[in-house]
């Protein structure tokens, strides 16, 4: 999605700003420092969506009183293995982070930690905190639900979000196997990007406001779970396993019941978002050695697996994103128009 | 998939019948009555092709030497929160329901236990497991990898089994949120029974043995990831999660090097299955009633969600497959011409 109006800034530099940023608005170091970590990892992988293009958005939330400036994060450790999180209504950056470590700590004990997060806010990607754990050697799992925007299986109303899986899991020597997944098939933003183009949309990916699919991106008024038409309900019901994780579990707020991330007059309020972390040690396990040996086995059957015609090569999760990742730090990252302005990069 | 020379055979019956089989051909008591449980699940919930059809595979299995008919399971307990279970090559469902058992044991005291479980072998529906532990008030994932049969994104080749994520979730008064989906779109089986009606498959469901996307299932030599044509990279790496937790995570076979189940001669050797579960008790969250409470209340704004125009109605997962175990309940179970003949039914 590169265009003529974007500029390429280093890295480094972007880090820089976005952190500035943040901070100027009142926000406390260690949350602030949290933010930036999530979403450079984002605009370094080229998930643009939820990368530093958001953190305008993050200095109006902390101005208005949605997000806490100064949160000081609480852990209930409720059992030896699990752990809720209160995110004290921070940046959800900080919070997910923590669980990531705290996850970590228990499950190099226990084997494998589950932390519910409650009181936090929008996290940015996902996979940053599946990648967080794989980088340390544990396979992790995150997810979170978001505002309502996909249908159903057969409904007619927004009623689950783009609800991220993220898993990851450590491979000696390399990038982690990284799958950051919405369990829509496209995100939102390429339905407006459609439109703005007037393109027609894929089908079966997207419905007008009676529920019926559409390519039309301007009848599309919702998202269709992964699968479309025919199959739509498995894409659903991962969605549902994303809120039942991170909302039902936790106590926190259900995806139709957010008060809007965006296009509000209420940006005072919490909104009480919850996520969820698994993670496991695989040294408790087969072992980490073993596991090690086995998962780069395992990519390199899959990495020399016979390609389609036309097909390009066949990649595993993360491959396409850490290549892009290569690129970025080589060659500057993408910056829109109207985040350049709002770092004062333009 | 009801056809005219199936027979309906009363539940107990059917049970008493599939019981009988396996301990003629020498299984021991406890494992085959863990296998009766897994088919009864699958043929009360109308996934036939994971029910009671399987008992003659399973007896000309053990009468091979590939399962052993007489498995002593052990259990490591790795440390606090984690274990492997070893299915000495017996029936993979006696395997499976004693990790969940022992799951439940440790997410009552831990707040979550993850079980992994080597030396196994076929264990039916992964949902079986994930409801067992949901119906004794746990969430329950339960996953496997499974022979070969799906192109990776791109490919070209059969790579990843079918690989089924189960979930499931503990409803007060009502039976288990279940999710046991399989991460290609369709079963093989489905193939093979549009190849004999000589009917047109859906679109992006299977491909040729080029790793071209076709409709004709005479040509279809593999399955495509669920996403189909363009967003089959989420499938195939959520089939890469069951392998990920049932093969790497326990140092047991990848799915492209498995004995084959089917078709082949070789019926003496243990296949060395995994499979990996993972158990959380929602007490060590929110807590038992306010989980209780925010599932229902999910769930009635779920299946009360505006349908669209044809839709029929809007269903969680689970609510299909509990329906059709109350008609069949009501009705008999339908079964086969050879399973029927094996079991002495006609």
């Amino acid at each position: 999605m590169r265009s003529d109006n974007q500029i390429l800034v280093p890295g480094a530099e972007l880090e820089r700003r976005v952190l500035r940023a943040l901070l100027d608005v009142g926000a406390s170091a260690p949350s602030a420092e949290a933010a930036v970590r999530a979403l450079m990892h984002a605009s370094r992988v080229g998930v643009d969506s939820h990368g530093v293009r958001l953190v305008e958005h993050y200095c109006r939330m902390l101005g208005g009183g949605r997000l806490n400036k100064v949160p000081e994060l609480t852990v209930r450790r409720t059992a030896v293995a699990s752990a809720m999180v209160n995110g004290d209504d921070g940046l959800g950056h900080y919070a997910a982070y923590h669980a990531v470590e705290l996850g970590m700590e228990i499950a190099r004990e226990a084997g494998v930690a589950a932390i519910g997060i409650e009181h936090s806010s929008h996290l940015g990607a996902a996979g940053a905190y599946a990648a967080a754990g794989a980088e340390q050697g544990f396979i992790t799992f995150a997810t979170t639900n978001t505002d309502a925007m996909v249908a159903l299986f057969d409904g007619a109303e927004r009623f689950h979000g783009t609800n991220p899986l993220a898993f990851a899991a450590p491979v000696p020597g390399s990038r982690p196997w990284l799958l950051d997944m919405a369990t829509s098939s496209i995100p939102m933003n390429r339905v407006l990007l459609h439109r703005s183009l007037n393109a027609p949309l894929p089908e079966g990916v997207a419905a007008d406001a009676q529920g019926a699919a559409t390519i039309d991106p301007g009848a599309a008024e919702m998202l269709l779970p992964l699968g479309g038409e025919n199959y739509g309900y498995k894409g659903a019901g991962l969605a549902g396993v994303a809120t039942l994780f991170s909302a039902l579990l936790t106590g926190t707020t259900l995806d139709p019941d957010f008060i809007p991330m965006y296009g509000t007059e209420n940006i005072h309020e919490p909104r009480n978002m919850g996520h969820f972390v698994l993670v496991i040690d695989p040294e408790k396990f087969v072992g980490g050695a073993m596991f090690g040996q086995a998962i780069m086995g395992y990519l390199a059957s899959l990495r020399g697996a016979a390609v389609r015609p036309g097909g390009g090569s066949v990649m595993a999760p993360g491959d396409r994103e850490w290549a892009e990742a290569d690129r970025r730090d080589a060659q500057g990252i993408p910056i829109d128009p109207d985040t350049a302005r709002f770092l004062v990069l333009s």
